[in-house]
């Protein structure tokens, strides 16, 4: 800190480096939530898409604006406690006036050995997985509109997101063909993963989180739970069981045809957070 | 690209990263540049910041915040010049929308063979050097706010800022003791090298580009000439004779009381461009 660029040792195998930028306003209603959640969201999104190619953080970068009169010491625990439960120090910064308060995440991380999973691999027949149910931060999202407190379970899960760090090592582990992580909901995000891989899925279940609902599930955002794809799912699920992690979740079959992309046997329209609050 | 994180291969020798961030408004005013300008230089600044460590550009990632309506293909193609100029791929970015136009570069550089120059290895004795003539930039704005053309050459100088990636890794290769990009103008970022190597100096030459008044030469930023810190300046010259640089100017010593920071025998006032238009 405080030279022109930080300076760390070589990086481990591969390097991934990605950025995410996060604004009050649009990702986050201040009316709603405490300015440390921002702080919090942003670096939490950019550790996720660590963890989508199976890699692991190695530190942050955080570029801040803000108008004067804003809580930069609230805003920087949000920081702070993030980038300490995912062990991705930050090592540099700006800080600028603007009229937003926007904050700017780059991740730098490492897969060693290699082997980064990519979005592209999905191949026909495949099975496809998620690591856990979906749409617990869109009911957080909806009840905190309607009055629940802070603490509430769902709501944590909206302020709180939690990068799937040792689920995505996990996962390239086992070897499967692709990844990503659900930012914008699997309604969106599942498209997304077809498209870069030229295939279509029949998506035959979309695990609904207790207290979501279906809608929540597939169009809801920020859960960061990842979708995996793999030609050996029971490899994946005994090497998630073997290190403690929750089993993963069949939800589809990868299809050749890229034009078919199916959800109970019709056409699964893209939906999905479209940063609009 | 379109992954959630690029991949890039192993980094030779240290790993630096540093980002920075630039808002329209704020660093250029939209009245008198177009928005490309912003889009260069928010990207030559932080590549400038590699420069000063004595490090090369690896790879850039650029987060862009901006309200609707704003030409983006405009933005990119400042953010294309930079990149393309410095050698440094623009591998992941960012879109979100915003009140602000804000460009946040993040760059990942490499020192092979490690030797990293900080700003904190000044020692007593040591003969303080700049690349170049100072003043350029801020002479330019001038010149634009009374009606020159964006192609007079000290605009341009405004508009396009060079980071001295050659003269760095010259500098790193001749052994300087500390270094730093001068950004914020000589009259602040001496003190702040100056702070980090708890010393103090005496700065008994500016050099004054041609056109430039002695004002702009201290207090300008943006010029990004290289402020190195030798106890062997026949050295420096000679290896950035060798190379074909332009000889380093001698402006001043190193001494061992920190209070002692002196211009023309008396106290150096922190004087410098402290973001404001």
């Amino acid at each position: 800190m405080g030279d022109d660029a930080a300076v760390l040792a070589p990086v481990v195998g591969e390097t991934l480096i990605s950025t995410d930028i996060t604004v009050l306003g649009v990702h986050l209603d201040p009316a709603l939530f405490p300015l440390e959640d921002l702080g919090f969201k942003a670096v939490a999104s950019a550790v996720s898409d660590l963890a989508a190619m199976g890699g692991r953080p190695r530190a942050a970068v955080v570029a801040v604006t803000s108008p004067p009169g804003t809580d930069l010491e609230e805003l920087h625990r949000g920081i702070a406690d993030a980038a300490s439960m995912t062990e991705c120090p930050i090592v540099g910064g700006d800080l600028t006036r603007g009229s937003d308060v926007s904050v700017a995440v780059t991740v730098l991380g490492e897969t060693p050995g290699r082997g980064s999973v990519l979005r592209s691999g999905a191949r026909p027949g495949d099975t496809i997985l998620v690591t856990g149910p979906l749409g617990r931060s869109a009911a957080g999202l909806r009840r905190r509109r309607a009055g629940a407190p802070l603490d509430d379970p769902l709501v944590v899960a909206h302020r709180r997101p939690w990068p799937r760090l040792a689920e995505g090592i996990a996962a390239r582990h086992a070897g499967v063909n692709a990844m990503m992580d659900l930012s914008d909901g699997l309604g969106l995000d599942l498209h997304r993963l077809a498209h870069a891989s030229r295939v279509g899925f029949r998506l035959t279940d979309v695990p609904v989180a207790e207290d979501a609902t279906l809608e929540e599930a597939l169009g809801g955002g920020e859960d960061y739970e990842l979708l995996m794809v793999t030609s050996d799912p029971d490899r994946l699920k005994a090497i998630f069981y073997s290190r403690g992690l929750r089993t993963p979740i069949d939800i589809g079959v990868v299809v050749r045809d890229v034009a078919h992309r199916t959800w109970r046997d019709k056409y699964l329209e893209p939906t999905g957070w479209q940063h609009q609050l």
